[in-house]
């Protein structure tokens, strides 16, 4: 597996564009398409908010479908808690691009990110649809990443390429995030964060599914921003078949090469959510090991992410271990607090419980003051691990999420 | 029932008392007591956080005796993470307070509170112990409740008088927080909050336990300001029965009367906790109505209380009612959202799942600009309801937080 620059556009056949069509007060890019040039197969995971967006209502419906072209994407408005005119609205969005591309309505997955409780203005996306569709270009993958980004400092974007049966698959992601983020979507058969993956692998339906529900278990669904899960958190999935490979329709050696592909993408995308998390001046990786299951290391990894005072003492540089303590134990996990180690960095903090005799406080203060700042936890219980990633807590997150609908 | 000016000392035969031993760097008082005069029967409820400090294993082995006498409480460190030295010095608090008392070691009871991961300086409470003692009277109520403090910005007492079987029974409470606060206290026969009540209510032991549990499930564990469980969460009460009433040995009438009268202390105590949660500058009041279940209308009313996003609109004054939809969703209970209606303060944000046509943004901004802030969320599914409360998240919240072990 190689890393490569690129993003959506980067696999054969997908073409991207992103467009002004006035949703965004700021009179940015707000309306996205990502477009295949042959029918491909496609699987989506979506947030398992109970009050689920209009355009997480709609794509669930059509995924129900064999095949899928396009996704249209719009930010500046989540067009969630708008009842039954935001199906419609939806609705509306797939149809005109469905229209427009001379695809059918069904082959179009919908996103939409930004405030809740919004009408969409639906007549200034429709006007702006045949421009974006005019515009699509392999080239434009970078203005689709640019294009989706709400409160994001960054377009996100990535690329690999992995060989199987002698043919190059590449798999091309962007997502954006960067608050309401606590994701925990399942494949439906079920954050806003939003991502989007497109891959010319040769790939049936039910395995781009599986792959798709493995790579996000470990990777999206493990970065935490807020802790406030979204209504409108999606995730899809492209793949039409161009790279030529022998078509991957069970779980042998080359589906597992493509699904760890995908996930290596799928954690690269994950951490730049968290690293660009709003107000964030520091990417936190948390790790949790020796412990008796997977799911208490990723119940204690996560909750160790959604720390508050965690998160300020990091912002602060402050070595405060003890709210690393404090989030495990709160994680609803039973472990033995004597066996446990505590690391800040390369320092360790806790050692069987209690403070390691040989901790140093200042170097434990320098290993806080990189960008990227590692947490370890280690049960001393078992063999499994987890990772989970956040962003420290500024007084600029407040600042953003204080003045943000006004 | 009546509210009288008061506190931990107001009930028949309580004594207490706060002094400087040295543990604050400020240098402020962090030793207190709270003694009875006669021997009382004691309750304790505690933090269900896996990682529990010696102060709380020691006092829920006391609690295991038959009678108690007095509570002894540091702030300014947790006694928390400090593995056996850790419960020899809380041993060793409770044991030379005793002895300054003339009582057994058991009828003490202990609490800490304060950064976690450092030892307690137990040379400096021993000596300070003498004066502590000789300095108890029923006028230090105040001080007392004062010497708990950490980051609280005041001191949180309350006190009130009931009759039952024509005598009149007094309750009397202390509390402090209010940071790493989201306490999900159990009776153990199991909140950083500490609470202490004395009431000279003649009482069985089992009935105290009964009426504390009742009191604390709709109060103290339905706060938060961070949603920070501590390792330290403690709840006290003992009873001394110097008021004279009947032993209430059942669940009658006196019972109903004096559990309704202590949930009432309870309640107001713990929206004292709220209203000066770190760097709070609103107290906020959520209340889920119209609930199938109990569990329900608390697991949707305590997931918008730790809604970071929410509680940055609020210190904002920014009616993004939006974020209390996102919220109620992720609380993981089954509702309909298009039965829901959303209400900040008196205006009606979300009807049926949808923005209410009569949504008069600039008067729910206005209802935003009290000190008391409230939201509603009414279900209109059932019939029952909870309360939840928290406070705004400001940026002083970070600074104190980013700031705090250094």
């Amino acid at each position: 597996m190689i890393i490569i620059k690129g993003g959506v556009t980067s696999p054969k056949g997908f073409l991207a564009n992103g467009v002004k069509a006035g949703i965004k007060y700021s009179g940015r890019k707000d309306l996205a398409l990502i477009y295949s040039e042959v029918p491909a197969v496609a699987a989506g995971a979506f947030t398992t908010n109970r009050c689920q967006a209009s355009p997480v209502r709609i794509s669930r419906t059509h995924l129900k479908y064999r095949y899928h072209q396009a996704i249209i994407v719009n930010s500046g408005n989540a067009n969630c808690a708008n009842g039954r005119s935001g199906d419609r609205d939806a609705i509306a969005m797939a149809k005109n691009a469905a229209m427009a591309l001379g695809v059918n309505y069904t082959a179009l997955l919908v996103a939409s990110t930004g405030i809740i409780g919004r009408n969409l203005p639906i007549e200034k996306i429709i006007k702006a649809i045949p421009g974006l569709v005019s515009g699509l270009s392999e080239k434009n993958g970078s203005i689709f990443a640019e294009t989706i980004m709400t409160t994001d400092t960054r377009p996100k974007e990535f690329a690999v390429k992995v060989k199987a049966s002698g043919s190059v698959i590449t798999i091309g992601g962007a997502c954006k995030g960067v608050g309401m983020i606590y994701p925990d979507m399942k494949t439906e058969r079920h954050a806003t964060m939003l991502a989007f993956i497109t891959t010319d692998a040769a790939i049936s339906k039910n395995m781009l599914e599986a792959a798709l529900d493995e790579a996000i278990a470990d990777t999206f669904n493990m970065v935490s921003v807020d802790g406030d899960m979204s209504t409108n958190d999606s995730c899809f999935i492209m793949a039409n078949g161009l790279a030529g490979n022998k078509k991957i329709l069970s779980k042998g050696a080359d589906y597992r090469k493509f699904t760890d592909a995908l996930k290596f993408l799928a954690t690269e995308l994950a951490k730049m959510l968290a690293a660009d998390g709003e107000g964030a001046t520091k990417l936190v990786e948390i790790e949790v090991k020796g412990a008796r299951t997977a799911h208490d290391a990723k119940a204690i990894a996560r909750k160790i992410s959604t720390s508050n005072l965690l998160k300020c003492a990091i912002f602060g540089e402050d070595p405060n271990w003890g709210r690393v303590v404090a989030a495990a134990g709160a994680s609803g996990v039973r472990f033995d607090i004597d066996r446990m180690d505590i690391y800040l960095g390369p320092v360790k903090a806790l050692s069987n419980g209690a403070i390691s005799g040989s901790f140093d406080k200042e170097r434990a203060r320098k290993s806080l003051k990189d960008k990227k700042v590692n947490i370890t936890v280690d049960l001393k219980s078992g063999r499994l691990k987890a990772k989970a990633w956040t962003c420290d807590l500024s007084k600029e997150y407040v600042s953003i999420n204080s003045e943000y609908s006004t």
